[in-house]
């Protein structure tokens, strides 16, 4: 790479996912943004929109045209509906571009799994393409992808902090539990009674209790790491604020399990990743901490009286567990240094 | 039980509990509040300590003098910290009255128990006379019962939401796991960094993993409720809002547990009980739909694809959690109606 | 009155305003509910629509019927928007029963100003039946009264916090500036990004600057306070939380006005009023000590180096400014005590 | 100025402030974290007490040593409490660094008038090299500064929107009411029952009516601004949020003020400035677009009735009301861009 600015595409820039996406590029050096796309906004200004861009981003929202997009832009980021995504994705793709797609449509590897939890594929003929973007335990296949699935949030979270005890032969791949919390930010920019906040502040709730579609996900990749099939049961809880996801896994502990193995083995597998940071063994990690960044807090427990592992994990649902994903993996896939442009702490309080 | 109004002592009114009792027993038709005792307020009015009281209840906080009590009050609540507690409840019931404790000093039916988790007990040969006050599983023993343990709040919505099915055995004693959630009312009204709003809104975070004190008065109660001893795993969490527990409890499937087979045994279990309602298979309890009331709701769901059962179970921890309960169990003790002055629903939203 | 229990319809039951009606008349000892309609809930159980209602209150929404209504009612409260309120006002007027609005349809004494701020009227010819419903100002006109317009939640509380120092002489008519906060529920059930979570949390704005439709109810009620033409400056705004109105008004001091003397002025006219609580000099009044009760919390300053007046109220919007502020006219109305069924305290924290 | 770095303290680092100073310095192109000092935490790492910085920043927070400090940083921030302060101050300048000092103890220009709001001063020899930072009205006296008085949170906002409707002649100079509203952080890291999450949630309240010592600051920039002393009244108040402040300003209109001619002179004034945006008449601001920025957004509006301007401003209390303004000023003290190493959007929502 030369030090031209890579130009990128958001498309579906307008809800959370795609505004977080442009927040991101417009502070990342390397990355220019070239085309802001909109379905139900087009015509708009971008600063009307999103009154956070006033006085610093001109220009409308645009339709989405792949021809033009292709004109303007090297790689874009699709930031819209699962079922949407597929058919723009493919069309971007045909176009020559290279293309983050941050719905869940590239994100199963088994097509019929796909089917079984969210209906038909909009571009099954694409999907051989796809390389699963979750960057830390994906980095070769991305470096070279031109299809990227980035992960969903809740798996982010869930994946990080299994994945490497798992892996290790600490935790027992059967019968895992993981509880979920998410911020409200995580059910999109559409108001509903869910998400009115007299209805949503001051209350906490599951949802989609063993119905959830990340859950698939979340089996495929710590199967991977278990090198086994495994099968986790999954709870989402909607919780009364804006950003954050925090799980809460659990799991029975095999030999040689303690917070002090657990942990040095999540450090060891991540050695050298800028997005996570594993705790100290007793600290556990706080969504807040890490609002608004691209990291990832980990930490681990083993509870000798019933002899369970507790993993824990946070991710910004919009930041690690979307826009800031996206980008780290385009980092990746642009030989930048994978960390460039994410390098901010959270802004805390 | 005549018509004469029974005198209550509230002793240690100023924190929240102790706010929430002086609510509850204002609105009841059959109690009326004789002493008002706290300590580092004594010699305030109560309406400058809680200014919901402003023109509402004349009078200062009086210093605990048990036998100044003795002489306004035939019942005392006690809602101070554990330790502090048990030499009041002591000294109260030496003068002769019905205590209702509501710190933990009197909640485990085994000293050995209390002592290692909590240090020495402070008045160990009243120990003989504790009842454990959860109305619904126990009725019959509050009735004539003069030293009442009212059970923690985690424990109220964990012991409801899993005894019915554990006792119908349809749930698995080994291996439960309960994830807990929780308003930040329950850390009391002592300031910290930990329930500071900057820090304490816009995050969620696990807290005393694996070593809450909640967790032998869980393993205490569902182990009578299996007929067998178990160790449960309890993690909480402290989530961005005042009031409200969510209990989310995991639990392999026995034979024949289906969401409508759970719902049915809660329903039965607590058939006649004024403050449980059971949901319909499929819904998610809401701890919103609770708050400010003696209401408990329950809900269950059994995963097929992991073989688990998800029991959830809501209260607000102030009033089915600790003051509403405390009020229950009074009723019962006088022959009163169990709901009776409970009857509100939530303040929603 | 005879023991005989009033029968209440609730017209509008499924909104915040309604089920806080449902709500309080389900408290009171000398109300029944005896209908509960609802337009687009009809026929949907209330309990699904309202979850806090499950266990307590049996039976479906039922549709609008003025006919059904009265056969079953003796008193109608109409929780609808205005415009869509007046003829449903008027079917229930035809029909014989006393019924308490609480849109504003009827809130203006002069229909030219309800149709400049509103448009046209739906029921001019019923508008000569109106009394306008704060208790506190107009008691002996609501006892004999058959269509009472309960107040706005905003004028509610800005009139009880000025009307007496207007009356008294003690503040200035002129140049009156009113800064008003509400809790997002007072936006009402509807969806929208504004009260989106993600959007109405952590941030506060001013919205309708200068054209907020409760600015004629207030100029009409304070101008006959302070016995001359006014006109305010009413800015509402939109606050992060559920429920609760603070007003912080702003008047020049004429003679004599010193905290106290605006103090007593206050007291000495809500003298008897078991909803108002004027706070002593100093105390500045908190929406979370009067949130979920009907009571208004009241407070003066004065500010010598301006030499203006600082003049605050707090209610909850719910009930004081809107259902418990029915209810308690509705007391007055039928030879009830005034606060019967509205004596709680606020659920604090 | 070459590339090399600027070498930065941060005194005071781990209050929100400071820790709010080491996000932004240490996202800053040319500055360098040189010293990181605290009190109370000198001796832990600086992770453990500001988790956000796990993975980030290295080493301890170190006590505060002006010999030591001298020699490892070429520019102090202080964000100590006020009266604290000045001696730090002092102590730093005689070391011949250049401070940017975040207290209120150089922002007023007349020491009688500090004392009457303070109390002693503690270096009132340095008085005289003081120069007020508000940045967008004193650029030039900021650039060779060597002491610098960063403003007040609610002064920025409140005298950035309406010095220019004051110079302007737009706005009357008598009898202007401030009403300001604040998120928690505001009040600082040390924990109290004001901002203990229960109490502090779900409530809105006024405090330290009408004696705010943020008022004299105020004061004496709009007098300048106007070119007459005045005295307006301020009204702070606490709402549930973490970040932001509001302000909604109330001013009798003079000749030829509209919605458009204020917004028109607040436009010119603020030509070039890179962080002022004003908004199109008829927009109100919201804290929630610049949560995190450096940015002022700034909305007005004319009620024709009253007779009355609204002007309204928001920042983030803790970046263009605290630690991004200092640093804004330090750019302009050593020749860089003024908006260098601010120029993220608020992370929305």
């Amino acid at each position: 790479m030369t030090d031209t600015l890579i130009r990128a595409a958001v498309v579906g820039a307008t809800g959370y996912t795609g505004a977080e996406l442009l927040r991101l590029l417009h502070g990342h050096p390397r990355f220019a943004i070239g085309y802001v796309a909109g379905h139900s906004t087009a015509g708009q200004p971008i600063a009307e929109v999103l009154p956070t861009f006033a006085g610093i981003l001109e220009g409308e929202v645009e339709p989405f045209d792949a021809a033009a997009i292709a004109e303007r832009a090297d790689v874009a980021f699709c930031a819209l509906p699962h079922g949407a995504s597929a058919p723009s994705v493919d069309a971007l793709r045909e176009k020559g571009l290279t293309v983050f797609d941050l719905s869940a449509d590239f994100r199963l590897a088994d097509l019929a799994v796909y089917e079984a939890w969210y209906g038909d594929h909009g571009a099954p003929h694409r999907h051989s393409e796809r390389v699963y973007g979750l960057v830390e335990l994906n980095r070769e296949a991305i470096a070279s992808a031109d299809l990227v699935a980035v992960p969903g949030c809740y798996p982010t979270a869930a994946i990080l902090a299994l994945a490497p005890i798992l892996e290790a032969g600490l935790a027992k791949p059967a019968g895992i539990v993981i509880d979920a919390k998410s911020g409200v930010s995580g059910a999109g920019r559409k108001p509903s009674l869910k998400t009115h906040l007299p209805e949503a502040a001051e209350g906490i709730r599951a949802y989609k209790v063993g119905q959830h579609r990340h859950t698939p996900e979340i089996d495929q990749e710590l199967g991977r790491a278990a090198n086994t099939e495994l099968t986790v049961l999954f709870t989402p809880h909607l919780v009364p604020m804006s950003r954050g996801i925090l799980i809460t896994a659990y799991a029975d502990a095999a030999e040689g399990a303690t917070a002090e193995s657990l942990t040095a083995a999540a450090r060891e597998r991540y050695q050298g990743s800028p997005s996570v940071v594993v705790l100290d063994p007793g600290q556990a990690p706080d969504t807040l901490w890490i609002r608004g960044s691209n990291r990832v807090h980990l930490g681990y427990a083993v509870d000798e009286r019933s002899g369970k592992i507790v993993a824990m994990g946070t991710v910004d649902n919009l930041v690690k567990g979307a826009a800031g994903q996206a980008l780290q993996g385009a980092n990746v896939r642009f030989g930048l240094p994978e960390g460039m442009g994410l390098e901010q702490p959270a802004a805390w309080p």
